[in-house]
């Protein structure tokens, strides 16, 4: 619920000194990165060589059970995958890890991140003789990879030639017969860190929330451009590609993180408590408490009520029921439909002049029902506050934003967008503050889509693209059915 | 996740002044009901004396789909019912609403309750040639009401006479062929209220929280005893047996109840918050953050933390994508388990004193682990505070209190359990204040579990059964099952 | 396919001297009866009082798996059913056997036949504070067991009591805590056998195949009025109600018992292979090969082809992988579904005189569809025998014949019949034929869906009742559904 | 049940000169072929070049529903497929059709074939950068036919070329974007045919049994080595490879294949009956009756019936509600697995000489279960007879044979062989008389499973590593598996 914009994944890897039952492992850092992604997810487990995998639509507990576990066997590497929901990748068939064999034997390749170049490249392997099974960008890094592994010594090398080629966002996981290699791409559009458990096994994770799960302990985060290979000869580190300038999704720390992750040596939910303090020196205003929206707006709301001396409040209650097969009521009632979700409790709010915290705004409408939920319950005042500036251009990085047309930002002046939300002020984060928001990272951030302002060239056919592109039909009938499972 | 103690139901009925689909509101009604039981859950719809019922094992969602809502047909007045989880009921065949057919017609009941003099009663019909499906007390009920019904001319004069006979707690919905009836037990021990639609659907349910979702505006609490009666004529209200004295359940207030939802006049939100605020003036403490267990510790956490003056902190992350399916680690990583679904965010205990609020505690084993969780992410001492009483009794009326043996409280002093747990210090709400959580409610409460004083007498030999029980393997994974789903 | 009518269900029931799963042999008896009954089906196990059971709509193989029957446990005494689709027994809740408690402990009943003072007994119970939860028969002779077991010694007492009640034909089985008890009724409509394996245990199924799948040998049939009582003090016989006029469903050997199973001393095959032995005295024609229409129709014309000399030919080849979810053509294709079940060989029927066997015709359309079949394929002529005489009149113990108006018999003459059918030649066996196609057996049988002759009188509301009814929309679809399951 | 061989596929496409629902006449016509294959099945629908599919581990009807074949869209080419089972290709991910996309477009591939120089093939693609996501022949083919159409100007062209590179088994089915091309291996192995609906659509298939569903009329077989266009410019012939010698899988007629299909101008019901004549010459025998072991042994027991003039008799009933999720009794009961399926008739056998004809023998134990029943049920004596000759060799091109360890003709002499089963006589057909099962077929056979002798070289290393093959657990499990739902 109210989750609008859609992050590209969310990837896992294990590496054990020993064989033993890695799917369970796995699983539990999956559901860890369940917020990553949501429409499909898959475990490959790797027994000496031999590769066992299951993959399918839907959330982890719901794809996953005992048998299915059971059955991929034991083995000493094991790679994970969750992936969110587009229209081109609901099918099966698109879900990953993908698992190929090639003349130097079995891969498999967790991705999260999008290639700006991956229509280019596609296009030069299919003239060569190669054939596509997917649609997506993991296939395309499989043939860069195979097609230096001819020549090169070794996968790492194959990987480090690759890099050259491939252009975009790709924090992935590639597993071979018998290693386990985690990439960054130079800029470090998405995280991806490492941890170690007592016993030796080494984890790769996109965030470090998935680490606790499974027993291990953060130990670093992979740096942008570096490629770590970990094999039965250790860890090791090849850095050809790092040293670059670097451009991290800040949206991030804003929303697509879980608050109890660190990453790049900032508490995700301490940047977000910042950003409630910027807001506060930003936009202040007289009130009486402050409430987040659940569960992205929670700690920015903290943070704003700490740093205004404002109280603050539990404003709503979120069903903990909310599970992906919830029936949606018939049209003739479906304005109900946020209210079997999300309920005020007007004992906060009635009578009160609320400070009212969000990550951000994209259509508006679901805003628009929450403020009238609230002063329904007797909010005498409402001032919303968002923790991120107006989204007013496109991702070509992972982040799934609607299209211009439909972003409220786009589409109206401050003002009519008070209007609209009925709010009595209206105070969106600058994009100067939301890049202070993590000053503990040594590295800077993309902002592109506040300013629209990239890292990186982003051909023009692709822009042009994306600057089209209409919401169909499908699209919006995904977009409820992520509202359904968040 | 941290269910300690299991309410016994939930109930929703609705009367519309026109044939309609009944079965979605009444599944939406369910779903926030949901808090008050996970083990099975039921609809049946009423179209014109003949009713179409579907009912199984599994929370709201799981059972019911689009089919099956459909397949109930339109009707004007249909029936719901939400059902916890014990040993006893986890059959497809116990699940409520009751569905009977006698001489006058078909009836269907939803209870929420428990008789103390069932076995006595069942006794006595089973003489008479009597024959029961169910182990449940609805069906006692029903024949209670059925044989009252022979010589009375309407069902709800057969129900007035029912109660001389029932003894115990029954906040209950009878469903005739052509009307619906809304029975409080004369103690009141659990909550019912009536809604009321603008087009003029009449609406009953265990909690206001459910007429949000149907659109309907709280209009009353039903009263201790009191029989309200729903028919084309309009609505009746029969008090033959109010003005008793009353008894109500005060753990709705601490645990139960939602803290959206208005129980007597008495914000349930409110009534946890100024749980924080007595626990603060019994047991102060020097420290630098309160944080509550979610959810249910959340508001008194809120509570403490603006009477102490000590700043509130958001403690932990729970996965938001729990549910019932999740698999099980295996007993050698069982001690994982905690952590798949509850994380510390380490930012805001680390270095620090930490009070953190529950509402209870019963075998203290998922407390201890919580606390050792804290320590780990740095916290430097654990203040816990409970915000209700110890628990050193059975409750013969509905909430399922383990047995005493299993009870920390029971086997225990104080500073045992504070060092079982590894906290700092450790302090519970007082009987006295615990009594004064909801001023704004017009009747006395039962807090028997505490005290061990009843406001009904309870037979000997119910007492006996219940002091000696013990917990078998199959509840022991109930208790398991049940920490899954919440 | 091609079930023109409905037998009322299948029952089993084991007793064995020691307590062991016996969840799995009823699952292999009810598996072997399956032809009796495909709406839903149950088990329930005993164990030392304690009724564990599962019951559902469906087919034996869908209902239950692995987990299921472990579920039920072990025990000494189990019983199992398997009934056919109505309109009105689809639901879960009527599934058998029924299970209830009463004064004198658990009780459970699975019922193969149909009471014609069924509405009459109810009423009256009704009026004495009885509560019905179905509208099966069962619920109605579990209140006459009951009442009567007041003030009788023993259950198999209180049974021999409520068998003066009890008009209509039931062949069913009895568990109470420590006995298991076969009945039949006085006229024996239905057949029940009883078996026995080397280790003691002791049987009792609607059909002797049903022993084989459990290692049973067959011993006897039960006796028309019998009470057969299986204790740990052995087997006692009950012979009340025996010796009185006799009138068993003729229809038993025509149509619902499956072929390898022998019924009062009569092979069900022999039965059969006489039938088209009588076809060809009563109705010879000149002709190249005899073909069956599969699989009723197969013993009956290879008897024909025996006693005529003409080849016995294979006609037709059946999907061996039918099932129950086979997704229909829509309409316009629907011409074709009778394709995807049943194909013709053309190879043995191209430029022959062909004998076409069916077992009896309900309303023409499919016997049509399957002669048009034939001609295509190239058949010269076809000559059509029934194995019974024309269906003239409705059933009132268990077979679900159609009203008259949908009855091809009761709307046209012989002629006009062959000419809708377009067959060379028709013959029906006639009434005198049918009654000697068991002559083995040593009862009377019941010809009335031949006759409108019933060997027991019939309340005229009941006649006027089945005269009128129409088949509805539900029916039509719950035919069409039975047409799959077969 | 009594599955002893496994088939390689089944394949169906179709080709509409409108747009319309094809999913639903594919699904029809591979339930028509699901004897061919019962491990997976799929179905791909083009509709202007977007290919909609959907594949998974199941039988044809468990696999579709209603929703999902809607899901597949309207087109006017589509493509089936029905695989068989063996440890390999178990995973949901080697279901075909195969789909994939190249650079000219995308193409689907449904195969029945083994190449025998699959494995050099697929070295030589993957030293020029190929990537496999498979372990099947059809991928290897996708790469074959790809390679040639980079030079080539149309992919009938490129599949021209491409069989010039391809040895081994392949009738198969490709779509392109807009043509559906039939190919068949120039030896000819397995069936593969052409039909016509009356409203010009073209349809091809493994059997002429699957164009009777579908509403379409046999044409012609696809000759050995012809390459068969459809397009909307119509119906083309490319017969480069034809006119080679041939050599079809005889077993196709024996077994594999259904009655009712019509195979290169022979009827296979007819070829059977014939296989029953040749062994009352080679193996007469004195005898009262003759049955077949169903399904496969009917015909040939009916043509040794006529032939000899014993009289043919139903000796058994088969279960027809046999389905995949039957639960195979454990371990203490598993004796009686084979009396669930299949119940003798005793009334046919008892007291009498018996002819039991059967297909083949390949390991002997479920055979002399059958004999063993037989006899309990009465049988005097037994006289087998098998409509093949002995097993003795592994065939390279599709039928999956036990490995010579496990064939029971390669231990024992047929002595030994009759003494095992417990058969008063044994006759297998006679090489010589296979060949001749089918004289209006215009082509030669192999019969290299009999004989040792293959039309076409086998690698050595493919012979070493078929002789080596041992039958691991899970083949035994598959095998299971197999043997529950035929």
């Amino acid at each position: 619920m109210y989750r609008k914009l859609n992050e590209e994944c969310g990837v896992f890897g294990v590496f054990s000194p020993k064989t033993e039952n890695l799917a369970e492992p796995v699983y539990r850092a999956l559901f860890a990165l369940q917020h990553r992604g949501q429409a499909s997810c898959g475990i490959v487990v790797n027994d000496r060589g031999v590769f066992s995998q299951y993959k399918d639509v839907g959330l982890v507990p719901d794809v996953f059970n005992r048998q299915i576990l059971d059955s991929l066997g034991d083995g000493n590497i094991a790679l994970g995958h969750v992936k969110y929901a587009s229209k081109s990748n609901l099918e099966r068939s698109e879900a990953q890890p993908l698992v190929v064999k090639h003349v130097k034997g079995p891969m498999a390749i967790s991705l999260n991140g999008v290639l700006v170049n991956g229509a280019e490249l596609r296009e030069g392997y299919e003239l060569n003789g190669a054939i596509f099974h997917t649609a997506c960008n993991t296939e395309i890094i499989s043939y860069a990879i195979t097609n230096h592994r001819l020549s090169q010594p070794s996968i790492e090398r194959a990987i480090e030639q690759a890099m050259y080629d491939l252009k975009g966002s790709y924090s992935m996981l590639v597993m071979s017969a018998t290693k386990l290699i985690a990439v960054r791409d130079p800029l470090g559009f998405h995280p991806l860190c490492m941890g170690r458990t007592e016993d030796g096994t080494v984890c790769f994770a996109s965030e470090s929330c998935a680490l606790v799960g499974v027993g291990a302990k953060f130990e670093r985060d992979i740096l942008p451009g570096e490629i770590v290979v970990v094999s039965a000869d250790g860890v090791e580190s090849i850095k050809t590609h790092c040293g670059q300038k670097t451009g991290m999704c800040v949206f991030e720390y804003v929303y697509f993180a879980r608050p109890d992750s660190v990453i790049e040596g900032c508490s995700v939910h301490k940047a977000r408590c910042r950003a409630g303090e910027f807001l506060w020196k930003e936009h202040p205003c007289e009130a009486d408490v402050v409430i987040g929206v659940p569960d992205s707006g929670l700690d920015a709301a903290l943070g704003l009520s700490l740093a205004s001396g404002i109280p603050y409040g539990i404003g709503f209650i979120k069903n903990k029921y909310i599970g992906r097969t919830f029936i949606q009521p018939t049209q003739a009632q479906r304005s109900d439909a946020v209210r079997i979700k999300l309920n005020v409790i007007s004992e906060t709010v009635k009578d009160k002049r609320v400070v009212l915290v969000d990550d951000s705004i994209v259509r508006g409408t679901t805003c628009a029902r929450i403020v009238r939920q609230l002063k329904e319950a007797g909010a005498k005042e409402v001032h919303m506050r968002l923790s991120s500036p107006p989204f007013m251009n496109p991702c070509y990085f992972g982040t799934d934003i609607d299209s211009r047309d439909k972003l409220i930002a786009c589409k109206m002046s401050l003002e009519e967008i008070a209007e609209y939300l009925n709010v009595d002020s209206l105070g969106y984060l600058s994009v100067e503050s939301v890049k202070k928001l993590a000053p503990e990272a040594n590295l800077d951030f993309c902002v592109g889509c506040f300013t629209g302002e990239y890292p990186i060239e982003v051909p023009e056919e692709i822009k042009k693209d994306k600057f089209c592109r209409k919401i169909g039909e499908t699209d919006a009938q995904t977009l409820n059915k992520e509202l359904e499972i968040s």
